[in-house]
């Protein structure tokens, strides 16, 4: 599938070609009833129609940066420019449908390794032009936005080339990459030496590991191969004021963890060219199950009794209510009919769906793990749907995205959000935000669908990830959302982080000075001055 | 024990009334016959000896400090002041036996909260007056050296008083301890409500809460318990420009992740006064056991084949042929003899003593890891020593520090260094810095002890620990060790990191920049400059 994907293409996951997954008639219905969603369509504008100003960038500027790139490595035709203009949230789908303004950088450039990176943010300096450093173009928080700043020009900086396997240490279980390898490649390029990076977050398909390091990326299977930061080792980043190398050891005492200041950097501080990155040999063995808990409540508890034993299996995803009924019902057919009698009948007033994925090198060792697990879960009196339900899940895992192109087309608004806080908070927070977008979307006619999964799971805490489908506003389209993302972020920063795994880009903003306070606002604005003194990386992200 | 210690005198483990282990006759005998050391016996000068200068710190400014913590809280007294002049390194303690000269502040300060330290940071700035935040005062590295850089005077804060557990959210699991905090009165805070923090390095029973954040500390539990900045979940830290709090979920990617500077900033960016930490129920059964693998090729290999499984043992310690040596040395008596002759019958000839130790909740969970790690190490065919020389190892596991004095009296030069890297490059490391020991402080008659254990693990890496003993030279006692140490760093610095979890201090700065680069320099220096702008914050440390 995705060696269909032109990746130069973008406004939507399947605008270029990947598969699209269309919209089942009963979904369909079942939406309408549900949501109050009209029988409209809301098709997508031609591309043709979208207001594209031309380059703003010299010629001879751009035949500076061809010097260092070579021939044919800068774009500055409108089809090039339009496919990076911004990422892939629900504000980004409806500017590249004609609704808003797009921010279109002057320029695509794609350097072929450090060196060029390097060049390229020289010649930037000098004639001050703004760089937004560009992989899979998966953000959905404006994080690739073409801001300007205070520049009179910005470029794309694509690390498409940036494409390769640096180099194995099998031994020690490290594995280089450069930054503009996608997530398939890293795994098809580790398959040959018999290893796997192991992260999986839903923008696997397309977002690239400096992406991952970039936004501090967590996969779906982060309770056995940990966020994207825990598998850091080094990394290689191009600023303004030099190359900059970090990471000699699993572990230092050597002053604070700089890595940690470049993971979560958002191409706002360098651009990470290579990340060194922990593998593990591939799993020869797999097992994903469905379970069903009853209600939220003890749902959550249950995860939270494996992680603090430390049994999570490696994918542990527990549904809410509303998410287990969602599903249920855009599945539909008689074996859903039957499933909720025999959830009746074992005493599951209110089902949320637990999976729970193991992945090992060998049988023994998925036992071993699969039954720590289960012993932990029993007093949660699970009622187990077998593997079925877990594969049916780990086939759709990298879905959703794909699925928002039938979904708008039709008129429906749908977004995603995600917060992450401690145990004794997580039923507050959830009612919160749960209740902030309720109150926000909800208007005469229309009921909105809020639902909520956890994901990710860790002894102090857990992340809570949210997802909205209502019938699309035809007055203020991206005011309806704005608003009632808004009313989230409000919900969350006095609970919470406001992202646990999709970074801070334009959206999140206004709530980062909440939660890391005005002196570590200072801090981010000090390192930035050391490395990048003239603001040319992605202005107008996190600092 | 802890009990009789008078935390205001320091010079040296033992001299304020801790248990002092003496140094048995056969054991010293050994290393005579060993090392070439002569019977030579260089007691402790009388502190009366010690050169004091007096404080340079005006009346005034001492009573204006005075009017933020209190009457008695100020101490310019010689005995208080000499008491917090310097850590515990080889060459601190040398300096507080009259060799070569002490920094001693101008006066102690023992702020109440967080409140306080804020209002005694703003009268250094407004009088230029350098400030060394002092816990444990355990530091092996220089740390808490009373340095004055630029200022004209530098006071000890130290956080005795910030001795409070804050609070305690049982369903999160973590616990809000303030910085002053030592390690056995953490334990038994959280003891009260059946709660361990896990975290015990040598240092244990001194060092302070924010000493270990401060200072990236790793305990001998490491592989069960993780690092301390694995366990840091929150942090309230005082610095000139303002109070200063983070963390607000178990992750997060709202940008880099800040806490990740704070820990390890070593009082140079800030005062650190409340950390909350992630904390586990109480074990109720433990197991330690000894074990013996042959050569360190094997065993080291042992030790990664057990982390890239994920089956270590909350405690893993592999001493080389050399530390197994001296232990079965020092020990003595007949059953070493006999141990030896099993070892010799059962094919082991370069006997490597491997401890593991495993703590759990129940006895089956402590059954379930620890047959997982005894399957994985099966094929390094380790011979069982058992439970007592587990539990030999583990009530002698603080000792080491307490011994030092007999051995300074007996005129043995005996240090500590230690350093982490990649698998990868392990064997090479400890073969680099093993020799650069050796060879700097062989000289005739004399053969230096070098010694070495991996106690940190990881699946990438691992530390290497040294300890060294050695006739104390009688012409230059602190240039004998200075040139050893040098010599170890420039070993270290091309292959590894500089500190593994002792920080970098004074005696580790002139290597960090190879860490972590001209960059990283600049980036502690920008982010000093906006937290510290005065540089009244630990003089001469880190940055």
């Amino acid at each position: 599938m995705t060696d269909k994907i032109d990746h130069r293409l973008r406004g939507s996951w399947t605008a270029d070609g990947a598969d699209a997954a269309h919209l089942p008639g009963h979904a369909l219905r079942w939406l309408r009833a549900r949501t109050g969603l009209g029988e409209v369509t809301t098709p997508s504008a031609p591309s043709s129609a979208l207001r594209v100003p031309d380059s703003a960038l010299p010629e001879s500027v751009v035949d500076e940066l061809e010097d260092v790139v070579g021939e044919g490595h800068v774009h500055t035709e409108r089809a090039e420019r339009l496919g990076r203009a911004g990422g892939l949230s629900y504000l980004d789908l409806l500017r590249h449908r004609g609704i808003g303004e797009l921010a279109v950088p002057d320029a695509v450039v794609e350097p072929a390794d450090t060196e060029q990176v390097m060049r390229l943010l020289e010649v930037c300096v000098r004639h001050d032009v703004g760089v937004v450093p560009f992989g899979g173009g998966t953000s959905v928080v404006g994080g690739v936005n073409a801001l300007r700043g205070d520049k009179f020009a910005v470029i794309a900086l694509d690390l498409v080339r940036l494409d390769k396997l640096v180099s194995v240490d099998p031994v020690s279980r490290i594995a280089v990459l450069q930054a503009g390898v996608r997530g398939p490649d890293a795994e098809r390029h580790l398959a040959a030496h018999g290893l796997t990076l192991g992260h999986v977050p839903q923008s696997f398909e397309r977002a690239t590991i400096g992406g991952f390091a970039a936004t501090r990326s967590a996969g779906q299977a982060s309770s056995g191969y940990g966020r994207f930061e825990d598998m850091v080792e080094t990394l290689r980043v191009a600023t303004p004021v030099g190359e900059w190398r970090l990471g000699v050891a699993p572990a230092s005492a050597a002053g604070p963890d700089l890595r940690e200041l470049v993971i979560g950097s958002e191409g706002a501080l360098g651009v990470i060219t290579e990340v060194g990155v922990r593998v593990r040999p591939l799993p020869t063995v797999r097992r994903y199950e469905g379970y069903v808990l009853d209600g939220w409540a003890r749902g959550a508890d249950a995860v939270r009794d494996l992680a603090q034993r430390r049994v999570l299996a490696d994918v542990t995803r527990l549904s809410d209510v509303d998410e287990t009924e969602v599903g249920l019902a855009l599945k539909g057919g008689w074996q859903i009919a039957a499933l909720r009698r025999y959830l009746a009948v074992r005493g599951i007033g209110d089902p949320c769906l637990l999976v729970l994925g193991w992945e090992a090198g060998d049988e023994a060792e998925l036992r071993r793990r699969r039954s720590a697990t289960l012993a932990a879960l029993r007093h949660a009196k699970p009622v187990r749907l077998g593997r079925s339900a877990g594969e049916s899940w780990r086939h759709g895992r990298f879905g959703g995205p794909r699925q928002r192109d039938a979904l708008l087309d039709a008129g429906v608004c749908v977004e995603t959000l995600e917060t992450a806080t401690h145990w004794s908070r997580l039923a507050e927070l959830r009612t919160a935000v749960r209740g902030a977008l309720v109150e926000s979307l909800t208007r005469p006619g229309v009921t909105p669908i809020v639902m909520c999964h956890i994901s990710h799971a860790y002894e102090t805490g857990a992340s809570l990830y949210f997802t909205v489908l209502t019938p699309r506003s035809q007055v203020d389209q991206l005011g309806q959302w704005q608003d009632a993302k808004r009313a989230a972020c409000e919900a969350i920063s006095p609970l919470g982080t406001i992202s646990h795994h999709h970074a801070v880009g334009v959206d999140h903003a206004p709530y980062l000075g909440a939660e890391i306070g005005v002196l570590g606002v200072g801090v981010l604005r000090g390192i930035k001055e050391r490395l990048d003194p003239f603001g040319i990386l992605n202005p107008g992200k996190l600092v």
